[in-house]
């Protein structure tokens, strides 16, 4: 076995690598990059850097990617848990320049530059890329973390998954109705919100109405409630009305300007005083910077997030960069760049390229993002999309547009074709294939 | 909701039954069948008595349809848990004559014929099939129940499957050698030992290679044990010893004629004193008849199993039958039926027709199983398959056989598209996609 990062220590990332030598000639130490989440900013950051003639390293307390725009899927039952997982290390067979570390960091040393890990030796870098993304933000509301589904991960979908169909399962056994037994309560309309809502009634509608037929499938609620006057924010006034529309076609109640008081073991309470019974809360309201922030010194924006400059990296810290859900980027006229998978995946490309320059001895370029469009799916061919140049796609085309650009920025072919083969199962058939309890029962 | 079994109560399965009358005509209360367990058994009695005029109740503790046979692949990363589950309920979807209820059963009255569930009202019956399959035996070895990972749940390959890759990254992250860390030992050669040996050994051979290029694979070790001197019991000498070839050819130590005297924290104690150190134990040695057979009068076997007549039924209780693995069936020469998916899935189509033919009035046939073969699979294009009529088949015809008769077999278009599109790409590729690591950490 070869230790990790054996090539030699101690080369410097300063005005001394500034030069237009070859990078990395024979016999000179490498210099190190450590990339810390393998999400979309870092896996980006790493796979730029591939031939650079940087050692990378890349570190995440997973050993697979997550595809993160469908883990609303599997929470439906419409995806296996790996389906939109890929082993973080098949992405990189066969890429020397790259090692990967399965651990959690636990501290950062900016002075001496190394970074801790929970398993083996710690990292020394040259060059340090932060992207570990986002964390649940409860913003101090009462029981959310004690009562409420949170649904950042593949272990929360799966909880979901099964505490929903298992609240099925116990209002069929039982002979007297239970109050709110069959509600599913989604606090915040963004997104996810707005997907996990669509996609819900779509398997209770459908599904979930054919397994169980002794059960009223009118018993069963949808419940989406919303601070503001309006669902998917940053989005066209039209696209909210869109949604907002069809999500009551498919029979979901929307609750607009109800903001929430507390979550309670048998449902949320608004700050007006209403109350909805429900057994499963979905939080899907709050996101804010990865704990990891904290480690690090300097200003943070109240949702943790840490603020870069032009060139992403942390102000006095040229070699340390920061991308993605935890970076703080000005996107223009004072507004932060929103959380999005694209703003992570071209802030990790872009780092790659600033650290090509710095090796290089170029001049690195700004960030610059661009804006490729946002989309939120609302169920079986009804979606909003809205691309550059104000054009707005809806409906059917908006449904498409979506499963393609989802289809082809899933990591691996594999990964698409099962993915591929499960929709057009579920769309052809109205069938969610893995709508399975799975428990942990040995 | 409708209450379940709503349709009345109390009529008897007696002689009274046994006429030649239309079954169940309007007004008159209908035959109420208990099901336990929706494994190959129970599945096949169930869906053998769609239209019988019987009213079904499918009892399972898990919402889904296991196909065992596949289990071995999600425990070495080839398929995904839910590639081999198939809810239960959509099984039985549209048809109003199975209900199915998601619940453990925890008592059996015979004298009243009600079986009591940890979930909703017990279940009254006029005929009761047991069908709830098999569980771990550990032949009284110490630490096996302590230090060995079994192979019996969808909950285990997960296990089981997270703790090897684990095992890896462990390795990798750390610059000494742990000594076993890379070690896996298999405790019986049966069909389970043979392919998880052959599995394992292709897994760390192909893809761990590749994935972990710091660590020496000839580090890793699949030690296969069994206490007689052969693998394979039940398959002819012939198939046995290419068995053996195979896996000795793929890298794997198989350890005969070697009894287990204890499983410990850091491996395995032979009857010879002999010691293997390991992180890893599997066992997949011992099968007793599932615990709900002590529920039963009467006698039992020394695994556990319940002796059963001609027809399946329990000694002085015509109404309740006994099928697959928790059935003693003697299968002529006073050697028992082997606990085989066949003899379960013949079993419970076997009384589905002995109940039809109770409810008509005509006399019951008695079971005769009809061989269709043997078969495991030891690796890419590796197999062996003894039809009957002394037919065997080895090698890659062996090989494209087991794959057929499981796609044929395995429940569900969906699971068999999928499952066809993970094996192409497993053996285009000789990738493993679902090598993630699924940890329950929120």
């Amino acid at each position: 076995m070869r230790a990790l990062c054996s090539a030699g220590a101690g080369i410097g990332h300063d005005s001394a690598m500034a030069t237009t030598e070859p990078i990395a000639p024979r016999g000179r130490p490498r210099p190190r990059v450590v990339v810390v989440g393998a999400g979309f900013g870092g896996l980006n950051a790493a796979l730029g850097l591939i031939g650079s003639g940087a050692e990378v390293t890349v570190v995440d307390r997973d050993n697979y990617h997550g595809f993160w725009p469908l883990l609303y899927q599997v929470a439906t039952a419409g995806l296996a848990p790996e389906d939109i997982a890929h082993p973080i290390r098949s992405i990189f067979a066969g890429r020397p320049d790259v090692t990967v570390r399965h651990a959690a960091v636990t501290g950062i040393d900016l002075e001496r530059r190394v970074v801790a890990v929970d398993r083996g030796d710690p990292l020394e870098y040259d060059y340090l890329v932060l992207a570990p993304g986002s964390a649940t933000a409860d913003f101090d509301i009462p029981g959310v973390a004690e009562h409420a589904f949170a649904l950042k991960t593949l272990a929360d979908a799966v909880h979901l998954r099964n505490h929903v169909l298992e609240c099925f399962e116990r209002a069929d056994a039982q002979p007297e109705k239970v109050p709110g037994l069959l509600t599913v309560v989604l606090v915040g309309g963004g997104p996810t919100g707005v997907e996990m809502a669509g996609a819900l009634a779509e398997l209770i509608g459908t599904n979930l109405a054919l397994d169980f037929p002794h059960l009223e499938v009118s018993d069963a609620r949808v419940v989406l409630v919303e601070a503001l006057d309006h669902l998917l924010g940053g989005f066209s006034r039209a696209s909210q009305e869109e949604a907002l529309r069809v999500l009551r076609t498919k029979g979901v109640e929307v609750l607009l300007e109800a903001p929430l008081a507390e979550v309670r073991a048998d449902g949320v309470l608004l700050a007006d005083g209403r109350a909805v019974v429900a057994s499963t809360v979905v939080w899907t309201a709050g996101v804010r910077a990865n704990p990891l922030a904290e480690l690090l010194p300097g200003d943070r924006a109240r949702n943790g997030t840490v603020p870069v400059g032009a060139d992403l990296s942390l102000p006095g810290r040229p070699e340390v960069f920061v991308v993605g859900d935890m970076a703080l980027v000005d996107g223009g006229e004072g507004r932060p760049l929103p959380q999005l998978a694209q703003v992570a995946i071209q802030g990790g490309r872009h780092v790659a390229r600033v650290i090509r320059s710095r090796l290089a001895g170029a001049p690195a370029p700004a960030f610059r993002y661009h804006n490729h469009g946002i989309m939120a799916t609302i169920g079986r061919r009804a979606a909003v999309a809205e691309l550059p140049g104000r054009i707005a796609l809806r409906g059917t085309v908006g449904w498409l547009a979506w499963l393609v650009v989802h289809l082809v920025f899933l990591i691996g072919f594999r990964n698409r074709v099962v993915v591929l083969v499960n929709w057009a199962w579920n769309y052809i058939t109205w069938d969610r294939a893995s709508r399975v309890i799975m428990v942990d029962r040995q």
